[in-house]
């Protein structure tokens, strides 16, 4: 975006979130093509990662027709409550004290994963609501475990209305814990819930074949455009961009330093822009001395390293190859060609980590693309 | 906390964050001597570093007669505006096109670190508002550069109010670049702004003598707990508490994974903790098989390591040697004895990132403590 009026520079200071909900709405559409015949649903936990889950969820459920939305904690569901009415809310970390009341208000389904948290619910039972149980296959994480399961009762395992477990290591096709997690969800779903729907699998499951997508899939990073199988080509198109304006370009001299804690020397005579977002907006600090801005000039991309410290508000990145540059362009740290992947890469962590955590920060300029 | 009532279990999943506004008032006092007598002023850029501006401005602005803010952008000047309204509130990244009704209507003051924003200030300006320079001294970031400040004509330099630089090496007492940035520093006040009042400090600057305090210093992390001149103890009151409700308690066999990508493999058999927090909240995934969750029990403190990776909504840690444990209860993850410059450098990171991403999240129960 080159911004020039009659001659005269355009300023602008503030960092720019793009959410492409028809891209959004595309991958989840072929993410159900993949796990047909089961049920989709979506994930829009954390804030739909991020990504405004009354946004996400609005959109899937008036354009992709979502009816099953998974969130992770009872003030979530009762946020997108009023935009998908018809749907099932179901809620991850299930039910308690704290939230007993949203539960009711808004009918939101309970995850109930331990003895203590369904001793609760058989003292503050919701008429009309049958919570799912989670059953603990191998990941170690919430869910009860075989010891447990053998103490139900009957009168107990009336109570649900859908088994669910998760996978952990589903985004290696060939890894040992996927085929031990569905033999083990399979000898507990046969001994204990044989006439009960059942959920295995979120996004990475997905592409693992039809014994793991069961009854229903839990859709919720593919569909926000993240690789959750890379060991294939990524089926997903991107749904994020983020652009930051470039408030001031300089000269760097030979020898000088640049940054916190001087990080950076220069070797040679450089050119630096430093660009208007920071760690303070998400772009995470792992990210100094390794991270790109990529500027579109002349049709073509240059990229430009962040040199130095990432900072609060600002990253400073070599420009001295990028033509054309002014106070007032925009560069763009993520779109269609450096995706969350890419970036979760360089940072060294994991795209849902980095989209979860940019989402949230209201310096932004948001803007939601939905036709 | 060990929450029984009548012999019931209670169950909570919301995590729990705590902002104690009297430590924070404490912090400024004790800097606002250390500085004396140059005028003190509080950094509430970025949420206040997460903690909430609207919150930390007022109960400075009531509590401390503090009358000078620092935002990074004018949107969060006008979000503090009301709470302050005798006070100046300047904004460091500055103004421009997306920005300047917010000046106008706010009375934010720019700072103005370009030519080309300065042309667009003469462009565009506000009566009544004196902005501040920013000039370079070495940390090459923003400000105008010596060649800039050349071109300068003499109405030029009368447009400012206030002249800033910025350190880059103030945590490092003995660093070459403090006194070469002071340098530079004084010959530019000297050349061009011979009666302009002065900031070059922030938190860090603070501790580096009088020469670097000037007339104002910007007080910013330190006041919000984080040791900013590491060489030396911290004087600062922790300001920040984070707890989280134990969901489950489960045995681990010997041999058994636990998380995502099986990163960790029980060499006996433990017992683990699942803890209702996780990366969505700001807990970073760097602390996977390294952070902590600490239980008050009996009078004393049990550290429980994490083990496996940090999930979105989830940690689990082995609270083998933690007794009388129950689902219900809380564990702590960054409290007065495990601070955020502890959590920081578990997670290979500094306090500012990390407070400033927990600080954001929407699913901490909030409480503020200000008496």
């Amino acid at each position: 975006m080159n911004i020039f009026t009659r001659g005269e520079t355009q300023i602008f200071t503030q960092p720019v979130l793009k959410i492409n909900l028809n891209n959004l709405i595309d991958n989840y559409k072929t993410l159900c093509e993949i796990i047909a015949p089961a049920t989709p649903s979506a994930v829009v936990k954390d804030d739909a990662y991020g990504l405004g889950a009354r946004e996400v969820a609005r959109a899937l459920y008036e354009h992709a027709d979502c009816r099953n939305f998974w969130v992770a904690h009872a003030l979530e569901g009762a946020r997108i409550a009023e935009v998908v009415p018809e749907a099932n809310i179901y809620v991850l970390q299930g039910i308690g004290t704290d939230s007993r009341d949203l539960f009711e208000e808004y009918e939101l389904i309970p995850v109930i994963a331990s003895p203590e948290m369904l001793a609760f619910w058989k003292k503050n039972p919701i008429e009309g609501i049958e919570p799912v149980i989670q059953v603990e296959t191998g990941l170690n994480r919430l869910g009860f475990r075989a010891a447990e399961l053998k103490k139900l009762g009957k009168a107990d395992l009336k109570i649900f209305g859908t088994v669910l477990s998760h996978l952990a290591c589903a985004d290696e096709k060939d890894h040992f814990m996927n085929a031990h997690q569905l033999a083990n969800f399979e000898e507990i779903r046969a001994k204990y819930f044989p006439d009960l729907p059942a959920t295995l699998s979120a996004s990475d499951g997905a592409f693992l074949g039809a014994d793991f997508c069961c009854d229903m899939v839990r859709l919720g990073a593919a569909m926000y455009g993240i690789n959750t199988a890379p060991y294939r080509l990524n089926q997903m198109k991107n749904v994020i961009t983020v652009e930051a304006p470039v408030l001031q370009i300089a000269d760097l001299p030979k020898g000088e330093f640049v940054g916190y804690s001087a990080t950076y020397r220069a070797a040679q005579n450089r050119k630096i822009a430093i660009v208007s977002i920071g760690y303070g907006d998400g772009i995470p600090r792992a990210l100094s001395n390794i991270g790109k801005v990529f500027f579109k000039k002349k049709n073509k991309v240059f990229e430009a390293r962040i040199v130095g410290r990432v900072s609060m508000d600002n990253v400073i990145c070599d420009v001295t190859d990028v033509p054309e540059l002014h106070v007032g362009d925009f560069g763009t740290l993520i779109f269609d060609e450096y995706t969350l992947d890419d970036i979760a890469r360089d940072a060294g962590t994991i795209s849902y980590e980095i989209v979860s955590r940019l989402g949230k920060n209201t310096r932004f300029v948001r803007k939601y693309d939905l036709k």
